[in-house]
């Protein structure tokens, strides 16, 4: 039982996993062109264990044994242990450049488990979770969350015989003495293809027709029978960007399908029990949706850190409507931090196991994921145009282009073209920031606050006759009715035109 | 004097003319792998012309000669006029597969062009606005807009000596008897690296000390000096997309670089007049806002399609949410649309041209784009995760996977995995749509939907003792004062979790 | 045949109708106190029709006959008509101080019920809505419609027998060689206690177990076993208001019971045909949204004039973030008109009568609705907190204390105490604005923009260390990993505040 | 060194003070009809010190006598002492009718000034905020602040001779040997007309020419030349409503004018250090920002109470609109809840005060402020226009009328018209809820969901065109040119009604 080291870690992905990317299958997941930075990725995790400084946030030891794992193997007691799970989530992922190393954050999956097997009070589960635990912390594993089936049919629960077939949700197809065999898919499975065990639970509640598919369990992800198919990612910086001596991070997931897979019982957390699924499932979203909530704010801060350069850059910072647009990033932001250290303090207690404050989790990832994309205008609207304009590192390397770019793309005095372009290549590599038509919905014909301008401006001679009528019908001026009559003709002409 | 061929407008773009992209030069612009698809895009404004059932729309005839021209070069008169033009934009970006061609849209520019030599009345330059569209017309010519300037520092003026350097807006450098020779760069110019003619403006007002930077004038692309870098683009159909047997259409802009350009006088539409500035400006961006709501309806009307087909597939199309969701797209589309024909039918004369309502083109602008992100996350919400992490065409072909994709990412009996994917696929094109993490920002750990329905359903302990107090304190019920003192108690543990 | 004076309708209210109000039953409805008001801002629709600059207006010629009748009775054929429709109500809305006659606007019921027979070609509906509709004009009577039912349970039908009792709808109780006998209560009727007529029809859709509810006809209001409850309302101008040389306008409207009511053959217009009832009521909405959106207009126009008003004479009408405010007031009242008049434009046409384009008409009514308490937000914020605060005109009055108003609650050095004092009492009439609390939750504390600028104030710090890690991040600047480490940290604190 | 009684308070009030309330000088405060209810609802705070189960919240023990005085007389050192100050004011707040006592939360003000005394380390006045302290320990006093000046022209300084006179901000007018003599008028101060004394400081920035301006102290509200303009408030429940037997709780404030008040140096605590105003108001505000959505909080779950008991009574409450609406008010009043005890968690030590977080603090207040009128509108959406239109309780009593309002104004089964009209009444007084035209503009013409609705069924057909376009151009469907442009033909003419 010890820590294992990143290159241990590594060593350890290699073991026969069954892996697909976009049409071929992966040999060696930690060398693949596709997939070696996602490795790298999630290896931050043991990275930080490594680090002195982070020793007491990273590693718990053990009561009795003083043998050291990962926080994420120690059950919360409290909202104190939360806060610390929370700091070091956090923390790890400002370390690996804005990027969760994610490689355990889904205990979160096996923990809804545990409070499951708790809260039914069954002795079987209850050692079995309990075992599997130790194994975790033994083998300093990794592991990966499967939680949303393919469903086919919104409409239709998972034993519905409408469906188009059985497998939309997975299933236990066969039971032995030994374990039991399970069939189906999971879908949008974040880190399966390079973590070593996967947890996996039902996604929904269930009814009593749909027995079957009550059912979780963890397993190996080389598992016989195992089969993923992981998407391309975007590697996050291109040959179109400016050079930067910065390790690039970014995750990808997988369609993982289980092709008659064999479970043994000692794995197995649910089997049938149907009235207990939904418990499961929503124990480990109370924590996972604070979880997501906790990491992005890293990747926040990187972005509210651009706007503040580019701001500064333009010589815009003291502008009144940049400035009032700075403060709803900040508004954003810090709401972001305050809800969800919110919900560990006001955590509940599930099966014995703390569980952030189920309202405020779900207040804090919502209104994260609610008010995502009134940022990205923001910072659009902050940004401009360059965001999808700007010509490439090939054209400022080319001398022809690259003497005029230097020229004509700088900002104020001491901001040069250089400092301007790379932050626009930072921007981009986050969601929808510098989408190539997105910025021009913002910007084409002139940005959201130059039509505000022009409203306000061509509206003056509106606004001149409503105080009129305004002053008129206080009391402040007088007129006569025939005046009145004027003034209301005159209101009706208004915004009509050359009709 | 004649309408072109689709032919002859790719024909007259082999002039000479220098653009760069990506770090290398281009040789033929209607060849370059890079270019060519825009270069198709606008070619369509051509193709429409000679479509019979178009000709009215797209075709108008000189009033003395009955010689054919683009409606794009008739003066709108009046609000009917308007309504035409609005319609020949909204029809061409419809039958371009949602595209505008944006051939001659920018024909916005060279109006505000004329509006001011009109309304400033100097008979030099309305002699010389009219003799270049007789130029436009007879030619048949295509033509982008030049405006917006690099800008240096956002806080300084033009002319402000405290700039890096003189040239952060275009100016005069030189004048003789035969014209002017122009200085700086433009940026965002859509379509000028392969259209026909520039015409150039200023960006802004401007003040006695920017006398120089107050200039207009029309200039062919390829006349010396000119140097444009365009940036690569979204080829919008990649080698992991379904085939699919129609054309893709995209647009491209670019930096425009005027290094010491000559323009002869009677190309001059302002040169020093620089209270006469912001008057060009502002009538191009009346009319060119109308003009850029115009051509999103087509777009947006296929965002609105392929978010029904996908809650259809998904057999989600009665849900209550789903249905509200798109009662908003309704929403935000029907009111682009009327919008934007109101900012027709109330039209302004200024200098004896037909504008759109300049309070009503804009208000339709903001509308469409302070709005559009909100349809992003919408369309997202309603289409799940799998708008990004499906795999890949090369998945599909893949008998191995294939075999597994195509029973596992099916919908709704009669919506086959291959439907799904290829609206996935539609949709990842659009702006924001389907970007990598913006997706996992609204589906990762649930959605939106399942966030607030976890809230309502962990709040109705909290909600009973509310309705408790409501009920009381209105009379309803009764208690003593201990037992409403008791349920304080009660309200005061709410959300406060075990502590 | 001919138009009524304004003297002639009140005189025709004096009919013996049962009305009620605030526990006592009114004897007079045009002299009652609490009545007459709403008396004269109906008549006002009798006013207009004499004033001969608004004859083409709001009179039509008979084509044959050329007697005139009132506007509202002529069927509108096309967009054309609706259009001056819209300025007739709207002009109508503005003479009367900004409040609708409302003396016919609900003529749209009876078109609704006029749709309904044309598109059943049923011949005895259609003779009788002619025949209504010559009765209207022959007497040029006034109407009101009445469509809310108080409904009981509202996720049972009309007809289901587990509703409390069975006349939470109206249906029809006996049938007779004669006519029907009605029964039941209808809810929120507007106007209906000092108007001459009635329209009843049903508020929704309707199942064959709902028959006996699918009933539509026309009343006088004075049938016997009509009972109506009206409700008192703000009289608009309290003894603690500065006179004002403006007549007050208000309306009200009633409870209508019907107790057993005799409706003749002739003026039932659905008895039984549940499968016609929806569409009834929903062109009648159709028409009505646009009615409501139209007549709210003259009501912005007047909000926005006093909040213009009040920002001059605060010495604030330059400010930023003002500006900022007042644009999204005109943002909103553009709107509003555009999308009114554009579902005319737009109409459609159902049982040979034209209707204002269902989606554009819903949208419009939706989008005044769904912002006007934004608006409410941004008015009193424009305002401060003398909207709740203000002392009274009997304070003014009174020398120890109007002395001190006079010299403390003046604005920039032209505004007087008492120009702002009256601006105040002129926006404490509309909705929302000004109720007491209300204002102090914008204000009490400071005001929306004083926390906003204190967000930002307090944030600098933390800015400081966003931009340091955007520009490390995207390259800009260099640091060691220590350094990194450091900033990490750092970022940690932010927010912590002494812990 | 006591705890006073509430009668004691009382007493305490009766001083000489000068009030005048719409248009009269009030003679007692205690029992003048139009104050004596804010006299008891401030004396709350003195009854909950009596309550045995909150004297350990409400009061505290002097460290070296043991003495009891009031909690808000706590200068907080750490976080748990904002959380406990918090706790106390919530729970006053909701034991008090969901109404702040609000007698002694303007300690915030005297905070501000001692934290300021403490930053500055000016000795004179760190004794005597320390002294004045230990005066409102010893006498149990409660107080009020006054922090707003009248302003005059907001865009000029308070020292401006451009401002029509010098006093539109509170100064310094004399200065002796034994104190100051102040002139000015402060506006908007809640209590100060029935609470002991008044905290007074500037209410922003300054610069050197408003040194005379940049002034703090305290005085008691009795003293010479100090006259209170205080409005008449809403009495809360009035004769129309049904009776109820809980006492109203409300507060009012005053315009208060200093016409030459004399303060003694002991009580001055800045006096023309025009460089420390800022701080001052600042940290008040930082203080009361959070105190003010404290006691928001109470009145909330209030309102989140009676829209809860509505929908129920309403049968409505499984609707899934209603849901999503009930969950929108949830989510922002556990935002509200999270935020405001995060901002104590969070605090910083400002003088070796314990400040709830600035940014935090100001988040919460504006989170608050800014959404409070979406909650208005949902809460209409929910309960109907009933809650404008119902009748009165003298209707109700009539029995002519009463009895079909007992049949007619029902819900489901088992909800009497009684409960409903009650829910209504007490609803009506919260801001805007109820306000008579308020509601009109969410359901007169049918709620914001009857729009909704009706967007989108008649919207179907144009949502079947926009499918088959997606489908063509995502390659689910095949179509031939000709076929194409018929649809885009087809969608040209969606929305354009009959024309």
């Amino acid at each position: 039982m010890a820590l294992k080291t990143p290159e241990e870690f590594k060593e350890s992905l290699r073991d026969g996993r069954v892996v697909y990317i976009d049409g071929e299958k992966v040999d060696d997941i930690t060398t693949h062109p596709k997939m070696k930075i996602a490795v790298e990725t999630a290896a931050f995790d043991y990275v930080m264990a490594e680090m002195p400084e982070y020793y007491d946030l990273a590693v718990v030891e053990d009561e009795k044994t003083g043998e050291p794992f990962s926080r994420y193997f120690h059950r919360p007691r409290n909202g104190e242990d939360l806060l610390k799970r929370h700091e070091l989530m956090l923390t790890a992922s400002r370390l690996n450049y804005t990027t969760t190393p994610f490689a355990r954050e889904m205990i979160d999956s096996f923990n809804g488990c545990a409070v499951n097997a708790y809260t039914m009070g069954n002795k079987d589960y209850i050692e079995r979770v309990d075992a599997y635990l130790e194994h975790l912390k033994k083998n300093d594993l990794s592991l990966a969350g499967a939680i949303t089936d393919v469903k086919g049919d919104r409409s239709l629960r998972p034993g519905d015989p409408k469906q188009a077939h059985s497998d939309y949700y997975v299933r236990v197809v066969d039971r032995s003495k030994d374990g039991i065999v399970v069939r189906g898919a999971k879908m949008h499975i974040t880190g399966s293809p390079y973590l070593n065990e996967m947890i996996v639970m039902p996604s929904r509640n269930m009814t009593e027709g749909d027995a079957d598919y009550a059912v979780a369990f963890a397993t190996p992800v080389n598992a016989k029978g195992i089969i993923q198919i992981a998407h391309p990612f975007d590697y996050h910086r291109g040959s179109a960007d400016f050079p930067i001596d910065i390790p690039v991070r970014s995750h990808t997931d997988a369609v993982v399908i289980f092709d008659d897979v064999f479970v043994p019982w000692e794995r197995v957390f649910l089997c049938g029990e149907w009235q207990d699924a939904a418990r499961a499932v929503y124990n480990f979203a109370y924590m996972h949706r604070h979880t997501a909530v906790t990491y992005h704010i890293a990747w926040v801060e990187l972005i509210v850190g651009l706007a503040a350069a580019m701001a500064d850059y333009n010589g815009a910072s003291r502008a009144a409507n940049i400035r009032e647009q700075m403060t709803e990033l900040i508004f954003y932001l810090n709401s972001m931090k305050s809800l969800a250290r919110a919900s560990c303090m006001d955590c509940v207690m599930h099966g014995g196991i703390a569980i952030p404050n189920p309202v405020t989790a779900n207040v804090a990832k919502y209104f994260y994921a609610n008010n995502y994309h009134n940022v990205v205008k923001i910072v659009e609207d902050i940004c401009g145009g360059i965001l999808t304009t700007a010509p490439t590192y090939a054209d400022w390397q080319n001398k022809e282009t690259g003497k005029y770019m230097e020229k004509y793309l700088g900002g104020r005095v001491d901001a040069s073209a250089e400092a301007r372009l790379r932050v626009v290549q930072a921007l981009r590599h986050y969601p929808c920031l510098g989408t190539e038509l997105d910025v021009n919905n913002i910007h084409a014909e002139g940005s959201l606050m130059a039509a505000r301008m022009t409203m306000y401006s061509e509206a003056r001679p509106d606004l001149k006759l409503y105080k009129q009528l305004a002053e008129y019908l206080s009391g402040v001026t007088k007129m006569s009715w025939e005046e009145y009559v004027q003034l209301c003709n005159e209101l009706g002409k208004l915004g009509r035109g050359a009709q």
